[in-house]
């Protein structure tokens, strides 16, 4: 196979950073429009900038048609300076994305041969042969090729006017994802190299409501550089904090004393604000404390387990999880005692805690969590109705534990995820005190 | 607590429907912008469009800012006749909806009453101490109100000029979700019941590359009523097909040749076309075939558990599962033995089949699957690499392994969600035989 690795001439394109008017997304594909797909790209992209400093002002997504695209395209172009787009690369009759480019800019497409070979190579196909595949090597005249090293998409970007460049992706995310970091990226850091940025850094609160924190720091949401915006999660206030400034190292500056009166104020429902979730937060906690786990969950199917199994390096904390769902697997797999089920049920505080006790004893870990609950949409009565979930947190010296009842109005995803974060937020605390 | 019903007066709007423009979606927030968040909500209400027939031609996302989101409100009521906004209803500053809604309209924000009321209600709060609440009671003038049932944040109906609608929701997806089905969606269908509509119907191939489907099926891709576009998935090829037509019915009978002509070409490889997903056909094919399933998996760390969980009624079918993560707990929760995972590694043919037998002896279901990997970005050496991933499906006469090599490129999140589809592909084609 040939390892075809084309070399972006980065120095031809954007020579006028300095007029640099903002960067958008816009996300091409008719299956985000019939909502068969969460737009993860966007997210991604969105996170990726974010991380090099740029907000991106907008995020369009669009159908396959190259008048909509084409138009959409112009429009950015005289709103941004830096366009970012996926989707539309594929070899079939929906995916226009490039003839939409070259339309918008008044070009043709020209076959490139090299593309044309490594398509051939990566498909072990003969190149007289490559039938619709083809149309994967063309590209706008003048336009610079992204490789792709997964597939057979390869991206573009090019500065068809002044003081605007179009960055072209697939819409696979594994390849846009590679591509970003070995292009893109590099591209971005280098050629924006002079402009104000934006760095943020987000505080996790726990247990507590938005408007109460909106009203108690109120002075503090005043600020204008850096910006602090709240906004409401499940069961969690997410804080923002956002300095613009030339460099990471000058915004953290700024946003350090808005994290100490955070800190301050709000202490335990804090968590450790270098961290983005409660899930990552209460691993790297166990990691660095020397703690394992393990899990016997029902009713969030698994979830818990893999809130634990996400990250690399699970292994050195989580031992293992059971999803006990039928009670007699709570019988067999946890050493729950039958008798115990009839007389209190299996959603009850009684087996929740022989749930973590049993696991905790099979597995031999320092910690175990256990949940059981009815995610519903049925299966519940007037005593133990949907949305009735028992939870329970063993540690060395400890057993913790609680239950929710989170109403008619919560779906069963809803449920289980609530639940998964009651959880980790019970675990968290305990975790404090060791 | 007030249970006050604001009843919308649905036949005040809308009296210019045969003149329909179409319909956008509008998700405000700049969480979204920075990629805290995967913007669900505008996946969510797509696809609920789509239900009834009409297709988005456009999402935005912009973030909390008046002027931002005012002029791209007047932009949207020149293309489109219907805008379903979300986002920016709460109590904080950041929170800017309704104000660049009235500042788009030229009209005032008035406080209502009856919300007050209920607000002060539903969070205990004297009528004179809302604080930041008063706030969620002002509406632009004329505006109607729609009821939230279950958070502080009622939204909005309104046509503040001729063939324009505008549906405002809080970004909370519960609530969104609520007040969509008791207001929103009866309004719509009822509105729009002389529109010509769109329906879908998707197919899914598994085992094929999207443009070997393309190839095979360019005649079929072509047809203009009912539309077929395909898109790739991990593993996966879905067809959509989409018909215009006045009624469900109508658009069904346009659908059904081309569905019959998929069902014919692929067979095997196709899934029942009545499901979205390979988990859901899977799932439903055990129901309807009354067969248990239990599950041992450990790279995956939980999800396979949960591709089945996430279903209501998983307790018919499924009946635990087991994530064991480290070789100690193979032995002690799925009775591998120590032996051959000394002998063999756990992550080998061996080892897979031992643990789906395990898990199938001690529930006691008619079918296990087993998986063994790893899911790297650690962990791997020259002869078992990170991407490596061993499977086994055992069921009532058959055992059925094999295993995968996913590669470099692959993140840790793919290869755990790729092994589970591979897995439930797997038990799809082995349900087929019974």
């Amino acid at each position: 196979m040939i390892n075809f690795l084309y070399i972006l001439e980065i120095n031809k394109l954007f020579k006028n950073y300095f007029k640099f008017k903002g960067t958008e997304i816009l996300t091409i594909g008719s299956e985000l429009l019939f909502g068969d797909i969460l737009n993860s790209n966007a997210k991604w992209i969105a996170e990726e900038l974010s991380k090099i400093g740029l907000i991106a002002s907008r995020q369009t997504t669009i159908g396959d048609s190259v008048p909509v695209i084409s138009q959409e395209i112009l429009n950015a172009s005289k709103r941004s300076s830096l366009l970012i787009t996926t989707g539309g690369l594929g070899p079939t009759e929906d995916d226009l994305t490039k003839e939409a480019i070259a339309q918008a800019f008044k070009t043709t497409l020209v076959q490139n041969k090299e593309v044309l070979l490594e398509i051939s190579a990566k498909t072990k196909r003969d190149i007289k042969e490559l039938g619709i595949l083809n149309k994967q090597a063309a590209f706008p005249k003048d336009s610079e090729i992204i490789a792709n090293a997964t597939g057979t998409a390869p991206g573009i970007i090019w500065e068809p006017k002044e003081n605007f460049v179009i960055m072209v992706f697939p819409g696979v995310p594994s390849e846009l994802k590679n591509m970003w970091e070995v292009n893109a990226a590099p591209w971005i850091k280098k050629h924006l190299a002079f402009q104000t940025k934006s760095f943020s850094k987000r505080i996790l609160l726990n247990d507590i409501g938005e408007s109460i924190v909106a009203e108690d720091c109120k002075e503090i949401f005043k600020s204008k550089n850096p910006e602090v915006a709240p906004y409401a999660a499940p069961g969690q206030v997410k804080i923002r904090i956002t300095a613009k400034a030339n460099s990471k190292v000058e915004a953290n500056n700024l946003i350090l004393p808005i994290e100490k009166e955070f800190k301050k104020k709000y202490k335990n429902k804090l968590l450790s604000s270098n961290e983005k979730s409660l899930s990552e937060s209460v691993f790297k906690s166990l990691i660095e404390k020397n703690q394992t786990i393990s899990i016997a969950e029902s009713c969030t199917g698994g979830l818990l387990s893999l809130s634990f199994c996400q990250f690399p390096g699970a292994s050195s904390i989580f031992m293992g999880g059971v999803v006990a769902y039928s009670n007699q697997q709570k019988i067999n797999l946890l050493n729950v005692s039958k008798s115990k089920i009839e007389k209190y049920g299996a959603v009850s505080k009684e087996i929740a805690e022989e749930m973590a006790i049993g696991i905790k004893e099979i597995t031999q870990t320092d910690w175990a969590i256990s949940v059981s609950g009815i995610a519903g949409p049925s299966g519940g009565d007037n005593n133990k109705p949907v949305g009735l979930v028992h939870f329970c947190v063993a540690g060395p010296n400890i057993i913790n534990s609680s239950y929710r009842k989170f109403g008619d109005f919560k779906t069963r995803a809803e449920i289980q995820n609530l639940s998964v974060t009651i959880c980790l937020d019970s675990l968290r605390k305990s975790l404090l005190s060791i």
